[in-house]
């Protein structure tokens, strides 16, 4: 008798704190699309939340370098158990955001809990659709050592007609969703490939 | 009559919260050299707390967009007035720190208080001694408008003997030391050809 | 009485091999423009020819390490006496194409003919417009100590309306061969602050 | 009964064309390992020559553009039975040599060969010994869609002492070695992982 596949579970990280932020609407829409796509029934996507975390300072560890704060060790957790990670995230001048990378730099304190997972990068905003921060966070990945999906490439030209969200920053560009659900599907597979499945 | 050459003021900025980083003895080390070295009359360095920034958040902004947090409307005024900056920063996981990063986005919000200045990067770490992260701040000075100082580049590989820095993060090592006078000479005179000078 | 200012040279590198480059346009177009525009009087620009470079291997240079092969002598020797430098380039793989690198590669060797100069780039293509290669071209400069125009960034996406080339690769949109010459411009610009005039 | 499990077959690339290149000395020890190292067993790597290709010119291509030179054919048809790909480059200014960028573009070309494959990256050479490009040839990668192993990065500081090459190229420092046998055996993990095996 064969066994039901297990659950892919996935930690989804909104690099921005502003409410009606593209990009969280980006998550929304990620996770819509799993409870309502046929071809991804197998994977399940959380947004965790890294709006409350600390500036990373190693001075806040314990003495013995094993303690972080509640907050950070619930963050830490919630990221290890996950099997793999959807980063949503606009572009600051060409780079990752601070809140991310704080977020990031966190969970890579040892032991590094990102390390072996599969991830995906999604973006909207302006200029390239925030195209050129994707680089910046693949490179942390290798220190990470986070396995990327390489395509498709996912970057929403947000002020470009046609509209892509709305005031609630909620995403309503069909072709964009199209595109982002094949993003999902490649996270899935992905997923199951490095993890050895 | 001539008119003596205007002092060149050098905003340092270091991307570290810990009390004994390394980098911030690399400001203090900077500032000392220019107190006591010649070939530096002309140029002064101050360092800028970016340790009490809250996390960028536009939100946070007026409703005009043109009002920013007391404390950030001190540090962008501090930045504006700065002929130069020198950034000092640890490398986290291949890329720019957080606090660094968060400082640097505050400052972009516009009007951007960056633009056109001139600019130079040290760093000691492990590994390649914070390199990488030179090239991810490069990028994200092109969008600043920042004109970056080519050579000689700095990145003391903080833990490879001789040693390098004492327990208190005072730069310790004379080689190292040279070097630093070496980059703080560059960037004053790139300081000057960029402001036309 | 007023002495004329010099005219400044540009060299201009194409990193395309293709009869009807698009990139090779940008440098037509770029040429057209100085003859053209009272703003550009000062600036001349002439197209260097890359493509009968050898590859690069440094067993071709002579035991001395000195002579190079007269192909290459030639092309090193037109850099030297340039002002500034403008790259027209294609987007190969998100990086800069094997011609153009092996000239620049050719023109690094001791004593490095590009030190000190300005540059800027544009380049025309699909995806994002090749907006990806400039900054590998701007870390690669770097080590060429080459002084790379910000602002504004010049990516033709070739292939998005309205058309942006004719058949021949001419560039036909009037409102990229404004930006164009805002470049050029600001090339102009820079090349003057560089050289410290 | 347990079938044998298939041989992984990796394509070097050697990214110098110097005859003593400290790079093609890394393949010949890689190769030497694979032989010598019961670890190694299931994986066989082969140079694949790439100093006669063409500068790649799409101009080059038949009409219908699936027509290539033969030398570029025959390259082509050896990464495309690859199961994984080795890459062994010295630096230039930063970047990637244009022997080996000329050889990725041209495989690159459609139908791309490289598609879907594990890939390793080693490099010697001074500096940071080529640390730098293996973040340029990872973006690059992200195009042609290869999965590159996360760790141990491999650079060698080549005249860092100790003696890390005899005056042929050929490696000698033991610790050396024993981190290229890492790096072998993580391509060969990852390859299978990628291959869905």
């Amino acid at each position: 008798m064969a066994t039901k596949p297990a659950l892919i579970k996935v930690a989804a990280l909104c690099g921005s704190l502003r409410k009606a932020s593209f990009n969280r609407g980006l998550v929304r829409s990620a996770i819509q699309l799993t409870e309502e796509s046929e071809s991804l029934k197998g994977i399940e996507i959380e947004e965790i939340d890294i709006s409350s975390l600390p500036m990373l300072n190693t001075d806040l560890e314990g003495a013995d370098g094993m303690a972080f704060p509640p907050v950070v060790e619930d963050f830490r957790s919630k990221i290890l158990v996950a099997d793999s990670i959807l980063f949503a995230s606009p572009e600051y001048n060409f780079s990752v955001t601070a809140i991310l990378k704080n977020a990031i730099d966190w969970a890579s304190r040892p032991p590094n809990v990102w390390a072996g997972k599969a991830a995906a990068i999604v973006s909207a905003g302006g200029g390239l659709g925030g195209g050129l921060q994707h680089f910046h966070l693949r490179q942390i990945g290798v220190f990470l050592d986070l396995h990327f999906v390489n395509k498709p490439l996912f970057f929403v030209k947000a002020f470009q007609p046609p509209p892509k969200f709305d005031a609630d920053g909620n995403l309503i560009d069909a072709e964009s969703k199209e595109l982002l659900k094949k993003v999902i599907e490649a996270l899935h597979a992905h997923t199951l490939r490095i993890k050895g499945n």
